[in-house]
This record gives structure tokens, sequence and C-alpha cells, in this order.
């Protein structure tokens, strides 16, 4: 069956908020095994949420609508969807009491343009509504589905959840399961060229999604239980693994910084953080985790020479001979704040964010990063394009993922 | 003049990401005053991709497409583009080179597939992209404009800005601008209630927008020239400025961070950051900024006791009777930090940023800010709530606007 949604609302095109609903009934109707192959958007206008749903009609059988059920002269959803499908709006009795209740609870008499909310289009199955005063509907007419829903994600989140999805899973018989794999330190075109034969299956179909710094696969197979689509997804996957298992650093929405964590708890590893371009970055990443107090034991921002002098002891005469960006500089940064620490790990990283350089020939965007494991030192060079912004979150992400590859 | 949107991209259908783009271009839209009545997001499929175009161009003169423009197969929104125009595909050998040199920096050489992301419409604009690979076009052909974007928004929005914008704003007469004035320190509804009469207003009109941890006014007037517009907007600023001052802490899109830096570099003062709950993230705050190392002497990430006592001199009876999370605490790491650096301002952070408290009585969101400045030590006592990531940030804008306060 083809669903297509139409979110309405002048505030949608004014840019004042986004279409958050759009994205949560897409990932319903992928789950589900719906085709959706357009959204649209369009303003509280009757003439055009009327030409919104013949197009839709013309491609889809059933059509969800978010937003537009307020209690306000310009909220006109219901009433555009009643008149395109030649019906009334009755008022539902048990609806308004519950409306007037919900006021009474507040101690606030209910405005009188509220009891529009409480009105239905004829035949159509009332969606009722806990979390607000707006009910919604479910059409069923001339063949075709209209499903109306409320536009505050509160609202209509559990309506979907509660109300729609028993009614309309039974229109599908297969569903769909997806289990996802991060990858780091290759581009999207170069997976694609690993896997290009996976990419024409269909059942699973496999799909990378370059992510701000990482790429994602997608593993999706249909069936009519969890437990069969999964056996498919387990063969695609150990393909994968075989293919791009180096680069494969979690599946899920499990993060980077979050498997190098469950890495140092699970060996017991202290770390200790030298930063210099990176400035914080990389320690506030681990930090971001709850229980990393177990596990991190101190960083240090050495931005200047004073300070990796001073505070990592950096002797001048390296940092005169080979520069505060060298492998040299990162090495013994590492080292120290480990040494320092009593730590099992240094880690440290200097290079030229940008967006100039550092008055020495040495361009924007080379890094070393400095690693000192358990007594073993090593470092790793680094050359980033992009802003500043960028160049030091792909530092951090390289390192976590360096870091990871060495655990 | 209308304009449509049209985001293309499977994985918007499939729910995978939000349109944000949507909401940005909606904005400038509005903004720059072209009218904006639908909205579409559709598939990389050929067939539905060209159906697309055929209805915005029956309802509008330009459309903006967003999306599709990678280098894999499934890319094509530049291709059916070109067809549904009737023209070719010319390639840009100067594009071409800039991403074979992007490739050469990173020592990868280009896969053969990034080349087709060199390619432009015949007879179109190119739209240079210095953020990725992939470069937009601008076409203007039997009187309708076309505009296509990258997806990605770390590409898509200064492409907008920097190419598209001084191209299109010539398109409206009456054009639209805008002022913000950045507010912190005090939420959406009490600017609502110091403001209401304002918000009724017309031409300028004001209008709030809650972002993540501030809040945005933005005044609008429209005018033949920014000139006329702007004596409109510096009235009502005035007004606002009176009403709110004491929590505006910018204008436009100078963050509090920058501000903070200005401010720093116009006293020539020298700061130095001790971190324990933030972890880094105020340092890396302000590391953000390039410039910023004649300004930023060290910051020092005592997680724990022992680093708060071997790196920040704490000592361990001042630990034992107050807790790491105290004001005794803070004020001593903000002291010493600057003290051992030669710093004019030491700044520091103690608190429970949660999940779970530190087995003492104090409570998941309290934390304490320590200042040092020009030998003058106090501190702030924060009672936060929330996520830990919430938490930690909010410490971070609320330590930088009391020293905007006190500088």
């Amino acid at each position: 069956m083809r669903v297509e949604l139409i979110a309405v609302g002048t505030e949608l095109l004014l840019g004042d908020i986004t279409n958050t609903n759009g994205q949560y009934l897409s990932k319903k109707m992928a789950e589900s095994g719906f085709a959706l192959y357009y959204q649209t958007i369009v303003g509280d206008n009757e003439k055009r949420i009327t030409e919104a749903l013949r197009i839709a009609y013309s491609r889809a059988d059933m059509v969800i609508t978010t937003g537009g059920l307020g209690p306000t002269d310009d909220d006109i959803t219901k009433e555009v969807c009643a008149t395109f499908f030649n019906k009334s709006l009755v008022l539902d009795p048990y609806s308004l009491k519950k409306i007037e209740a919900m006021y009474q609870q507040r101690n606030v008499p209910m405005p009188d343009i509220n009891k529009k909310q409480a009105y239905y289009i004829d035949e159509s199955q009332i969606l009722e509504n806990h979390n607000g005063s707006a009910i919604g509907c479910y059409l069923q007419s001339e063949g075709k589905h209209l499903i109306i829903l409320p536009g505050p994600p509160s609202e209509m989140i559990p309506m979907y959840e509660n109300e729609v999805f028993p009614l309309i899973s039974p229109l599908q018989e297969e569903t769909f399961f997806s289990n996802y794999l991060n990858i780091f330190g290759i581009g999207e075109s170069s997976v694609n060229d690993f896997i290009r034969d996976l990419l024409q299956k269909n059942n699973p179909t496999v799909a990378p999604y370059a992510k701000d710094h990482y790429v994602k696969l997608r593993i999706t197979a249909s069936g009519t239980s969890e437990n069969i689509a999964q056996v498919e997804i387990d063969h695609i996957k150990k393909e994968l693994y075989q293919r791009l298992g180096e680069h494969i650093f979690s599946e899920g929405d499990c993060s980077l910084e979050e498997v190098v964590q469950k890495k140092l708890t699970e060996h017991s590893y202290k770390i200790a953080i030298a930063e210099s371009c990176t400035g914080g970055l990389l320690s506030a990443k681990l930090i971001r985790l709850p229980g990393i107090s177990n596990t991190f034991k101190e960083g240090i921002i050495a931005y200047s020479n004073a300070s990796k002098n001073r505070s990592l002891g950096i002797p001048e005469t390296l940092l005169k001979k080979h520069g505060a960006v060298s492998k040299e500089c990162a090495m013994l940064m590492a080292k120290n704040i480990a040494l320092q620490n009593y730590a099992d790990i240094g880690i440290s990283t200097t290079g030229i964010a940008g967006p100039s350089s550092d008055h020495t020939e040495k361009p924007v965007g080379l890094v070393y990063v400095g690693y000192y494991i358990n007594g073993k030192e090593d470092y790793q060079e680094l050359r980033l394009s992009g802003s500043r912004d960028k160049i030091r979150e792909m530092t951090v992400l390289t390192t976590l993922y360096t870091l990871l590859k060495k655990l």
C-alpha cells in the first residue's frame, strides 16, 4: 500500500519549526512496510491543502496529515478534508466532555473556540487524544484511507502508537526490520566500491549513508516476523564484516566514544590526555559518558608552548628544534601525561587547525597524534582539510578510532 | 516570486534523517520575501523527481533542490534536472582539480566515481562548494529558475549564504531585513511577558525563538532598501534594549564565546581554565575561535580528586572537609590555575553532572563555578536540571555569560 504524508502549517513554511513529525512517521511507515514516495508541506490554506490532497491521492492509497487541528480560525485541516470527501463534521459529545473536564482541572473555563476540536468527519473513526484536546480521525472512503493527526509531537506520537498503528498494521502483510553498522576511516564512495554487488540486492537491501564524519550502513530485510528477517540480515552482515570489518566500529546507535570507553573499562585501563589543537574536545567527548570517572585521570589543554613546557615537561630544545607541531612533541606529550598520572594510556594532539598557519612552513590541517599505551610509544600524522571546526572534530574521531584499533 | 523546495533523498523518506534543510531554506525565503507555499520530499528516483519538478513548476517560478549530489549511482538530482530542462551535463575542470587536490591532501587517490561531482548543468552558473566535493548549479531557463544544492547542511548552508543569496536577493523588490538579539538568562515565556505589546506590531515584527539554551529575538522590517528598514528596526531595538538590556549578550550570529573572546582581547587579558564536571567543554568552546592562542594560557581537566590535588594544588584537607563539589574547591581551583599560569583570569567548574550523584548528599545538577579575576575571588552556585549533556552545556554557557558580566 502506498502512503503519503502531508504536514499542514504555515509555521513550517516560515521555518519557525522543523517537521520532525515527517521523520517519525517516515520511520514508522518503513518499519510497517508501507511504500512512502512523497511528503508534502503545505500552509493553512484551503485551496492549497485541497490541491495537496488531490495530488497525493493521484499517487497513493493512504494519506496521513499532521497539524492544523488547533482551536483557532487558521486551523482548518479537518474542515478541508471533510469537504474533499464530501462529508460533514459531527460533534462528538464524549470528546467535548473530555476537553471541558481538562479545562476544569486547570480551573479555567473552556474557551468557546475549543469546541471545534471535538468534531470528527462523518463516518470516520475517532482517534482519541490523551495528551491534548484535538481528536484525530481515520476515514475509509471510496477505497481511500485518510488519517488526520494533531501537529504537536507529544500528541501525535502517542496517538499514532496507540490508535493508528493497531488499525493500519493489518493492512500490510510483511514488515521491515533493520540493522545498522557504523564505519569509520573510509568515505562513502570507497564503501560503495567494496560492496557494489551487495548494494544491488533486493532482500535484504544494503544502503550506505554519509553521516557527519562517518558512514552508516543500513541492512533491511522484510519478513512476516523479526526472527525470519534477522536470519537474512545476519547472513549479509557476515559478508559485510568480511569485507569492511576493520572499519566497522559499532552497530546500532553506539558512538565511537562509547566503544572506546567500553574497551578501556574492559581492560581497566586508566587514560590521561594532553591536547593542543583539539583544545579539550577529545576529553569532553569521553567525559560526555557517565561512569568515565573510573577511567579518565586527567586532561591538560596545553595550547601554548609555555604550558607544554611547564605542565607536560616538553623541553624548550625539542620545541625549538622540531616545533610544537611535530611527531617528537606529540609522542613526548602522550608519554609525559601518562607518566604524570600513573595512567596506562596517554594520548596527545598537536596540530594546525587553522584558519591560518603557525608562521612556520607547516600547512593548515597537519596534525600529530601521540599514543603512549602500556609503555609503547607511537604517533600518527594526519593531513586534514576543511574548516577549523572540521579539522578539530576529525582529529578527535580519528584519534578515538586509532586508539580503539590499538586496544 | 514563488519558490518551492524539493528535498531529494530516500534516507529522508525512510526517516533516517530529519529535513533540517527545509527549515533553514524556509526561513531564508521568508526573510527574503519570497512566497513559499509547498515543500516536497522525494526519493532518489528518476521518475518521481521528474514528477516533483513538473508539479513544482506548475505552481512556482523557482525551485530549490537539496540532496542527491553525492558520488554514488543513486545520487541523480543533477542528472534528472538536466534532462528535465533538456540540457547536458558538462565537466568543470577547475572543480575537478579542487576535488582531486582535496584527496591529495589526505594522501588518498580520488575514487573515479567522485569525478561526477564536478559536473554542472550546461548554461548554468556553478555554485562553488568550499566544504565538500559536490558543486551546485543555478540555472535560468524558459523563465524558470533552478537552484541545486548539496544535502549535508555543512555544505548547503555556506553555499546558500555565499553563492545563492547574492544571486537571488535582487529578484525581490521589497525585501525583508532582520536583526537578531541574543538573550541569555531568561526563558522564552518571560521574554514574551516583557515585550507582549511589541509582539503585536506589524512593521517591524518582533518574534522570539527558543534556541537550544538561549532565546533569539528576530526584528524584521520590510522596505525597498536596507537603510530604510534599518531605521525602523533601530527604533524598536532601542526599546528592546531598555527592557531586556541586561540579558542581551550579542546581536546577529555572534556567539557567547565570541563576545567573551572579544572582551578578553580588548583588555589583553590572559585566561586559564580548570574544569571538573564540564570536562574540557568550556576550554573547547573558547578554543573553537581562531586567534585564541593570544588569550588562552592553559586548561586542566581535573576530573579526579588526585588530579585536583596534584595539578591544581587543592589540599586533601579541603577536599575531605568540603568535598570536590564545593564553593571552597571551586574558588581555589580558579585561583591556582590563574596563578600557575600568570593569567589575569582563572575559571573553574566542579559539579555533579549526573546521571547519578557522587555518593554524598549533593544532588545531581549542583555545580560550583569559581572566578578569579585580577586577584578578586568569587563563585557561583548553580542548580541545574536535565540530562548530563544539558547540565554540562548549561554550566559552560552560564559561566561564559557570568564572566562576560564581570568583565
